[in-house]
């Protein structure tokens, strides 16, 4: 084990070579952001980042695509930010629960001119997406209008965009892509339920 | 393109599917919850999980092991929630920061009494230890104590853990381990600065 001083010396050139790094970051600014993957906290990690948002005084949108009556958890708390939060889970739930793609196609439609609306009004400084990618993987969303909305927000506005497979041209147009690799699962492992407070 | 009849067929078939996968699951337990690898959204994800168990109602400890002067946003949220968040941000920096080993140990020490006392308070039904793998990389703490506390948690106690480098052990020991990878991060790639809503 190293000494107390020797620890101290390190640090210090550790600090150093951190303020180095930091003092090239300058550059403010609205971020796309894609979480993507087959593991969990595609969602969570997006309502991690509303509560900040949130408890920074920005005005947050948050649409959710697919599973949106069964977001009683994350609803019941954004509710009581109604000065900062527009919370519509708009989903009717999965493509194999409807059945009816016609419906599909329409709720997605309807939930993403809420979305574009969002983006283009920058009183709005963060607009979640919620499981988009999979409405885009299903073709139930011209990608090129997506990717032209997000092409065209406001400079200071966060969108995030959720969802496994992500496209390949929202990845090429994002700044911040993060994937949510699944290392163990307990619903595969143990056949453990969804559960309130982790999935929904 | 399918047809309609088509497409209600096949999607019959996967509900069918997914009705039968789901029929299995039965088991509802708390889980042991780690969040680590190089990518952005571990401790985002945990706060989301916390958004999810307030809004069930149910009572939640936060500690964080480094950033908690930083955490100003997911602060102002969670303060507004006194009958269900314990808030913690115990942390004073990245041990680069403060370059006092001593000094570190002792916080990691007390941060650890605290996630300890609500493991063992089954009144707690979901505790975050965020940034906890960080403190353990640095030996600031004993794993084996770790392990110990996680293996007597109480039944329905949710436990998040999060932070880069999750020991092998911890691994072994969770229910659900999400690796978050980095694909794109726009510090790297565009010197852009940490933000207000996105990591603080």
């Amino acid at each position: 084990m190293r000494s107390e001083a020797e620890h101290t010396a390190r640090m210090k050139k550790v600090q150093a070579a951190q303020a180095k790094k930091l003092a090239t970051k300058t550059i403010e600014k609205g971020l796309v952001i894609v979480h993507t993957g087959p593991g969990k906290g595609k969602t969570s990690a997006a309502l991690g980042m509303v509560v900040r948002a949130i408890g920074h005084g920005m005005k947050v949108g948050v649409v959710q695509f697919v599973k949106g009556a069964m977001a009683t958890g994350e609803k019941a708390v954004f509710d009581r930010f109604p000065e900062f939060v527009e919370f519509k889970p708009m989903g009717e739930g999965f493509t194999w629960d409807t059945q009816d793609r016609a419906r599909d196609i329409a709720v997605a439609r309807e939930a993403w001119d809420e979305v574009k609306r969002m983006i283009a009004d920058p009183s709005y400084r963060m607009v979640v997406a919620d499981e988009l990618n999979i409405v885009l993987r299903y073709d139930y969303l011209p990608l090129d209008e997506v990717l032209e909305a997000l092409a065209a927000k406001p400079e200071l506005t966060h969108v995030i965009v959720t969802g496994r497979n992500a496209p390949q041209a929202l990845i090429d147009a994002a700044d911040l892509v993060t994937e949510m690799a699944q290392v163990k699962h307990p619903f595969r492992e143990q056949n453990v339920k969804a559960q309130a407070g982790i999935e929904f």
